[in-house]
């Protein structure tokens, strides 16, 4: 970076900075302030590695971070129920690159998704993007493998070049973990199970209160056209509704109006519609659908119907699973251009018994205080403090029966119509659960074992160096999961220490006396009791030793 | 692309075509003519594109693949003998983003690595790169986190822009399974369980025979030095020498006087000592080493004795370790730039008993003689079939001493060296394992499940959807691994033959009689036996019958 380029960092962070002030002063949404904070601290960061000249600023890229060793172990247990659901539904898995053909993404992810799509530089050869998400990539796969009937599972990262919000648990690498039912069956079927399995794996993972919100295209098109939007406008508006669980309807409306060419009539009637329920806080879904369709204005839609029916039928299944806290939600309206039917949402409410909001609160608090200590600015920032943070939508899906067809060749349209692959599944949002499950555990300040290590090979004296690699050598090959120090002359008091630390249940300690007298200490870490165990005994003594532990 | 680009292709083809019809005419090496036709092809296949107007084609990008169900069991089933043996180990995991700082990878591959560096293209912000291997992020993560002690697996997929060639298993994306020691300890112990780790793996897996090659950084230094070659062509004269084990010396050799400026002399010296093995076929590795250390000219290098000496112990402790297979082998020279003591390489030579590699031979051939049918070659292909494919590296790894103090700021020259971490490590080359356990399942017809299944709710009649909707989900409740057909009136017999099918062990089955009774049917899909059981004992008859299938 050049001089010129310093000089306009330095005044983009001087106008952030102004920004900021005016925001506090407005008492305007804390979570935005800190927002606005962290993007110039961003900046500041730019400018300061300038200043460091040239030094290295050893960091992984914007939005990502590494997983330690503790962080892995909560991480697979998540992934385990996840995927332990996902098996016991019979569902198969795929996998796909990271990366696909830049044509197979584009138009796929709406006005929102579409410029968050990370690009790879074109080095020659094939224009490539980074996979926003696994549904698009399992469309393209049922297509160019000729696939019509499968229930695959697929875990892996995806890549948002969003604004992070670490707090919240929005990085730009994330994990989704995807289960999607493709084939021809009968109306809520396929839907009833992805449910199930929403209510499973939250159930399984002991995340507290939660609720799966519903909708249907629909219902939401012919919402949107009673009040005047037009068929074309169904994404924008869509995109703009999607918005309501982080804005206030106040600035959607606005947004409507301004950007997507809503006039206040249109969106007075489209307020109603999508507070229904709020509106109506005694009725329940069937009869807020019933509401609906009864709705003279609404039941004139011939779309209307088909919408209302399916959600009936699916209410219904859910009811025979046993599947509590579903509900109809006509302001749920998901971002995302290729549903085509029933859509879903699951929300864990924010939450102030939930330590871990709290306590990344309190880290995020101090990062804020520093920031604006850097910055001088005169408020505190009292009003942010203890103020829970929200979770969100855990999970989310719905069907999409168009999209896998939108890759196949439209050859006549006889054949078009034979070749879709009608779709429905579900993605969850695992870091949001990983962040649940992580304060779970901090709360009840469980220990996290790291290693699997049951056995550690320790000597008394030195000079047993080649005893320890045979043993160790032979336990191994035995199967057992053993350990022992890479130094020549470990302490033993060093070595125990490092069992007692590292959680490992039992030592084997050979020395000179051991030696000659044909046997080795075993010792147990948490009692501290110590035996001699004569090595033709020793396997045997160790299997039972291990699996009465 | 425009015309002027299509026309610059088919020039490019028929320049391509050219080529591949004088080496042909030269009886050129065979892998060499394979690589340039298809290179020729993908060329091809872009003009395709252009003559098709814009016509979708659907693939994955260049070098990579989807992996389906069946390929995901078996990869599955390969990554667990790894993961379990990195767990028998007592390693941790960690977790790094896909993409680093432009600047953490830059010169880290060597020479011909660092072409082969996917970059992502500037949308604005950092500057990106996907990862090359796991090792620099790893040295990147005990960097940033000043961690000097670890041991940790990692698992996880690489990016390398390299010319693809899927017979050989060598793919543009693919997995990596590293495990490495960092920490300061006494010489050759943590580089023993490297190679342990190998030997268990390769064992486990039963890939059949394999052997692993070692050498030292200092020993070829030495090598380089008597036969003339400068300190600062150490990188260069290695990735020549790494060449040894797809080219013939004589093309080494000549790359070496040609391109590093070597002199006839030179290579002529060199080329005795890598081929020392050869040279001396009844001396084993001990022995070798002391014909090294005992050469006048080689002693005279101070050097030379810090990695014989490091040699011998090692090949001690493989003794100790009961690892077969190992040699000293003075033309093995890795190609990346961070190894700064023992190398290591485990080789699965190639293997005519294996059916794999004649099936993928067979595929490649059919694909190979397309094309020489396409440009017209009057060749026959005769002298490639049935050649057996060698399968080649499958692990390797090697001490780095000084990558993770390269991420350290060098404050001042005491701070560096007590900053280092001292690392030792191994990597798993999993597609090529993969590709050898795929075709032992091939060749012993193995049978393989792809979900886990146990019970599928079948219905004997039409009108029991929601009777198997409930069945369903309680069994789901319990636990069960369960499925249903998601038709409101599938047909007994098409249910049925699902199972079959898919290998499912058994069957509910409700009908009008059994609900009337107040039971259901348990059908043993292998014996095709049935017999009624009583809705309260349902459960515990599917857990006794399940636990003894």
């Amino acid at each position: 970076m050049n001089n010129a380029d310093s000089q306009t960092l330095e005044i983009e962070i001087k106008a952030m900075g102004d920004e900021i002030r005016t925001l506090k002063t407005e008492k305007a949404d804390p979570a935005l302030i800190k927002e606005k904070i962290a993007a110039m601290l961003e900046k500041k960061k730019l400018l300061g590695d300038q200043f460091d000249q040239g030094k290295f600023v050893l960091k992984t890229a914007k939005g990502t971070r590494d997983y330690g060793p503790k962080s892995m172990v909560v991480r697979e247990s998540v992934l385990k129920v996840v995927t332990d659901t996902f098996k016991r539904h019979g569902a198969e898995t795929i996998d796909t690159p990271v990366f696909e053909l830049r044509d197979v993404l584009m138009g796929k992810y709406g006005e929102e998704g579409g410029k968050l799509v990370y690009d790879l530089q074109d080095q020659g050869g094939e224009l490539l993007s980074l996979r926003y998400d696994l549904t698009v990539p399992f469309a393209r796969y049922l297509a160019m493998n000729k696939i019509s009937n499968i229930k695959r599972y697929h875990i892996a990262k995806v890549y948002r070049r969003d604004q992070p919000v670490m707090t919240r648990g929005r990085y730009r690498e994330f994990y989704q973990c995807d289960f999607d039912i493709a084939g021809q069956y009968d109306p809520m079927v396929p839907e009833a199970e992805c449910l199930k399995i929403i209510d499973e794996v939250l159930t399984n993972l002991d995340v507290g209160e939660y609720h799966i919100k519903l909708n249907h295209r629909s219902i939401l098109e012919a919402m949107f056209a009673v009040c005047g939007a037009e068929k074309q406008q169904f994404k924008a508006v869509c995109s703009s509704i999607d918005k309501l669980d982080k804005q206030p309807w106040s600035e959607v409306e606005d947004e409507l109006i301004k950007e997507k060419g809503l006039t206040k009539d249109n969106t007075s009637k489209l307020g109603q519609y999508v507070a229904l329920r709020e509106l109506n806080p005694s009725l329940d879904s069937t009869q807020l659908l019933d509401k609906i369709i009864e709705s003279e204005e609404l039941s004139r839609n011939l779309q209307l119907k088909r919408g209302v029916e399916d959600l009936k039928i699916l209410l219904h299944y859910c009811c025979l699973l046993g599947i509590r806290s579903v509900y109809f939600d006509p302001s749920l309206a998901r971002g995302l251009d290729y549903y085509t039917g029933v859509i879903y949402e699951a929300v864990v409410p924010s939450c102030c018994k939930c330590s871990s909001f709290h306590i990344n609160f309190h880290v995020s608090i101090s990062v804020i205080s520093e920031a604006l200590e850097n910055i001088d600015l005169d408020g505190d920032e009292g009003d942010l403090k203890g103020q829970p943070i929200g979770v969100g939508s855990v999970a989310a899906g719905g069907r999409y029966d168009e999209l896998v067809g939108s890759f196949m060749e439209p050859s006549n349209s006889k054949a078009k119509k034979r070749q879709d692959v009608p779709c429905v599944g579900v993605s969850f949002g695992i870091e949001r659960l990983f962040a649940i499950i992580d304060a779970k555990i901090q709360a009840e300040k469980r220990q996290v074992r790291t290693t699997e290590t049951e056995i550690f090979v320790a000597s008394a004296q030195k000079n047993l160096l080649e005893e320890r690699i045979k043993l160790c050598g032979m336990l191994w090959n035995e199967g057992f999961k053993v350990e022992m120090s890479y130094k020549a002359n470990p302490k033993l008091l060093n070595q125990l220490q490092y069992c007692e630390e590292k959680l490992i249940p039992l030592v084997l300690i050979i020395g000179d006396r051991e030696l000659l007298d044909g046997v080795v200490k075993l010792r147990d870490v948490k009692t501290r009791t110590e035996q001699d165990v004569r090595l033709p005994d020793l396997i045997c003594t160790l299997r039972n030793t291990i699996n009465s532990l």
